[in-house]
């Protein structure tokens, strides 16, 4: 058997695995699998470079399926890989196995979860900069992506930004097999709509007949020698391929054969081969940039500095103290202060352009090779990549992002720049942490310890100047809070954060005055949040909470409050504070006023619950 | 004055407006709208037709400013067309003021909220579809796009669905000005970056200079008397032009000028042109599609019946009644049962592929049109459309979004197809109205409902069936919930919705036996939420609540019910059941039992929450 026959013979292996492994659940995509598996059988035998028994060896080549359903396929490839037995991949989305649905990293050689379509390429963008200006290693970023998801956007910020960069360690192959779920795709089988569009945003694009090994050997060799430019292999492809029953057939997908032995007899029965997979060559390990000290900047109490400055400067601090952390900024970076960071270490700095979408899949793709990404624009706009946040729970990515110009305060620009659901948004992903500190000093030691969080770390920063309240040598931990004010018997108590605080300060002043003790605590951490805290709060004023938050009255801080003490004996009684109604432009006092979140109206909330409390307690 | 000669002046004048306006507060952005006078000079002079004083005619062509924060060009073009004031137009971006720091709706010629970047041009395409498709009226569609918002990739997704769908009635502006807010853009003043992508996308390309009266002329008459394919304008400009201290100066981004009176002087001084803008001709009305009678479908109870599928039998049905339905999918019209409408009404069904940005946009870009847009797709792909819906809650938009495969119900798919935080994204959206049908005729009921009602109103439903357990005759209003189980004296009440309700059914069934006595609310309106039922059932209860829900613990059906009882003089306590864990592949039963949302959870839930409660009354 020559070298082309055995490629053949691998890929009709690969599709009768993908066949077998999807039917004990009745449930998958073989068809999306067996279109792509000449593809598949040509690169793992002549051009991957993995080393399956080390997957954290950092020069692997990196595999990405962007079309995640083509889940029976890769494990196929794993299972020819010698990396996973063929009883396990009869396993495949059964509740138990590792072999899921779509490709997540329970599995040691998948980088990142996908089956949200459009999330792999630009992911992939993300290892391969990390490749290129960060590990500087000669690993190479194979990116297999499905026809249909080319209509996402973020596919088109992936080919721009991979193009601008020069990425010429990043080959995207498509495979077009015409078919989506429910029918033709806008394109069908004319390759030519791809290739011109990848051509006219920069990359080196090659066509090909996707089942001729010939053709896919010589359009590989041809990527790998690009330079300068990514590479897009173009694969005429037929869904289903090779069986008659399903081969270019409309309503097959997403489904298991009908008659799995008849097609894997028409396949030629199944086979054994194992691929030799080449390991990478040579030993360097990545680049690494040098630690020093980590000397926090310091804020003198009293004065007025916005936490997003404070983020920018810890930021570069961090940058300072530790050379894995990294920065990616969405074209705002003179607004969310990474530009300070980019400027202190431009080698680790990554503009991002306003592409919400590809800055936080870079950042995904970064922190595959290990990096610490820190990823900042308006904290409006991270709603533009909420997918892929949420995506990026699944990929156990751990991933840090700022957000600024939160809510209402913000003033002129008007709703549109101003994050009301961040903090809703943030905290319904998986595992995630959301912080939203209140003073500068408090933002620095959040940033740092943002660095050793696991999972989805989100931190909200406010763009005005607030006062400076703590000292710099106070710390904060990540689900603590503050109790910036009490005395031994408070008629009330007020949870803030951010902006609020200071209004709740002040109308704690104003309370005061009015014979009214209020409790102030400093939320910083919504989640995790400080519960302890919380109940004590609830046990010393006999119930009587009021919440406070820049943001929509859903999920957010009050929600987070509420839930930290239903499934308590007593829960309080909680009035929350928060934005009921469509801002406009205004300054950031009229727009918190007209928002009912500003002192007077604390004040006026206090008053009103302390007295109905006093009332309801006479009543009773 | 010649017309060339003419169209300079008004140039200017729009220039000394847009820096006039932004005086006063000292905040927005004139040079960028500086760099786009010329473009709109001429535009509103010669090719816009447009009845400023009937902005709702039907006949009017659209004008949106993707690039929203040219919004002082946009008020100062209000003023040459004589509809704003020159007073009005120098309250700009002051509190209480139409004229926002970026357009909305609150303006009568401002037909959707934009500032953020990127969906002014995907909207437009709505619109323009709505136009040919089934106004079936002549207006044009002309788009100011900024040149940093083309790395957005839901302006690709534009470009592609514009060219897919031969929309000549739609005319895209660039404005290169080459700087964006913190630098220069990827591109540069490569005007050839631009019309080649935009070529390869299908588009007709025309690069001009954009301060050239006499070029843009002819490119508006090229774009006018193109068919069969969109066409966009490539402008060279520079930002801030005609003023020396900001022209093509980088840092002067969103900034008023140190000297507006010295520039206002360069620029000539202030103008007094008022522009007889085209009013469109014709009288016509737009298409309407025949009203039928409304025959919502019946499902007997005991079947068993997906709510997906009631949701695309009452579409269909709904679609049927009132000519002014239309329904959009994301490719996954099979899945969310929206191809029963597609065939029952294929003039007023539109594919968007998988691209839901551009699915949620044109949705909005058709409700501009009153049409009554339903747009489905996977629930947990509405996310990558978050910061859609949310700049369509500013722009007062009327759409309604079906998330079909919620949760992990649906399954061997895994976490990547299951929604689990789309309660808490669309709870947390301004005026928005969100519904969970349980069964297969209360969601013919709201789908019915959904139709009437304004705002973003969405409808989360189930992969599998379910049993039908209300009758076809049953009613079921917004803001209502159902007391499906009740005694004289129940010690618990069980909280569900959606898949979890056949599941606290079944624990009702279970805990009876056991000699507890549970009733069951069935929370479909998850927003608005029905406080009333919900406090019954804690006065009921003496305070015992426990909700279950196939979502993440944030943000969804349990912060609801939180939410509704926070204020009151004694809040229950709130067991919350809901998915804490990241699920994987399984039969549906497999993962409702993990995810400890099944029957068996809630069980035990009762049990400890009710001796719990009885055990802490003991103590008191």
């Amino acid at each position: 058997m020559n070298e082309h026959e055995r490629w053949q013979e691998l890929g009709q292996q690969l599709r009768v695995d993908s066949i077998r492994c999807v039917a004990p659940t009745k449930s998958g995509h073989p068809t999306s699998s067996m279109s792509a598996a000449d593809l598949m059988a040509v690169l793992i035998s002549k051009y991957l470079h993995y080393d399956f028994a080390q997957p954290q060896n950092p020069r692997n080549d990196h595999l990405v399926f962007s079309k995640g359903h083509a889940s029976p396929l890769l494990y196929a490839i794993y299972k020819a890989a010698g990396a996973v037995s063929d009883e396990e991949l009869l396993t495949f989305r059964s509740f138990g196995s590792r072999l899921e649905g779509h490709p997540t990293p329970a599995l040691p050689w998948v980088d990142v979860a996908t089956g949200s379509l459009g999330q792999g390429l630009p992911i992939a963008v993300g290892i391969a900069l990390a490749g290129k200006r960060l590990d500087r290693l000669p690993y190479r970023t194979w990116v297999l992506c499905g026809d249909s998801e080319m209509a996402e956007g973020s596919m088109w910020e992936a080919f721009e930004h991979a193009a601008h960069e020069g990425l010429d360690n990043l080959t995207a192959i498509i495979d077009v097999n015409r078919l989506g779920q429910r029918g033709e795709t806008m394109h069908g089988w004319n390759l030519d709509s791809y290739t011109e569009r990848a051509q006219a945003f920069g990359w080196h694009a090659i066509a090909i007949d996707g089942h001729d090994v010939a053709q896919i050997d010589r359009a590989y060799a041809e990527a790998v020698s690009t330079s300068g430019r990514p590479t897009v292999i173009v694969a005429r492809t037929l869904k289903g391929k090779g069986v008659a029953a399903v081969e270019d057939q409309a309503g097959a997908h997403g489904k298991a054969l009908d008659d799995p032995d008849g097609a894997i007899a028409e396949l030629g029965g199944p086979r054994n081969i194992l691929v030799q997979v080449s390991a990478p060559e040579g030993n360097g390990g990545p680049h690494r940039f040098d630690d020093g000290e980590l000397l926090l900047p310091e804020y003198q109490t009293g004065d007025e500095v916005a936490t997003r400055k404070a983020y920018g400067d810890a930021l570069a601090a961090l940058g300072a103290g530790r050379g894995d952390v990294v920065a990616l900024d969405g074209e705002v970076s003179n607004s969310t202060y990474a530009e300070i960071f980019a400027k202190a270490h431009p080698e680790r700095y990554f503009e991002m352009y306003i592409a919400e979408q590809q800055l936080v899949a870079a950042a995904v793709g970064m922190q595959v090779r290990k990096w610490v990404p820190f990823a900042s624009t308006f904290a409006a706009f991270f709603s533009r990549a909420y997918d892929f946040i949420r995506m990026a729970a699944v990929s156990r990515a751990n991933i840090r992002l700022s957000g600024s110009h939160a809510g209402v305060s913000i003033g002129e620009d008007g709703p549109s720049q101003m994050a009301l659901e961040d903090l809703a948004a943030f905290r319904a992903v998986h595992g995630s942490t959301v912080l939203y500190p209140s003073d500068a000093n408090q933002t620095a030691k959040l940033v740092a310890a943002m660095a050793d969080r696991d999972g989805i770390v989100y931190l909200r920063t406010t763009r005005a100047a607030t006062p400076v309240i703590y000292g710099a040598d106070e710390d904060f931990a990540v689900g603590g809070s503050r109790v910036v004010r009490s005395s031994d018997r408070d008629d009330v108590a007020i949870v803030a954060a951010g902006i609020t605080l200071p209004e709740a300060l002040k109308a704690a002043d104003l309370l005061d005055e009015a014979g009214v003790s209020a409790r102030v605590i400093d939320l910083y951490s919504v989640k995790p949040v400080d519960g302890e805290t919380l109940r004590a709060a609830a046990e010393a004023t006999g119930g009587r909470l009021i919440t406070v938050e820049d943001h929509w009255p859903e999920g957010g801080l009050g929600d987070a409050v509420l839930d930290a003490l239903a499934d308590t004996d007593e829960p309080p009684r909680v009035v929350k504070l928060a934005v009921r109604w469509m801002p406009t432009s205004g300054k950031p006092a009229e727009l918190l006023a007209a928002a009912g979140i500003d002192a007077g109206h604390i004040v006026e909330a206090a008053r009103q619950l302390v007295g109905t409390a006093t009332a309801g307690a006479a009543e009773r």
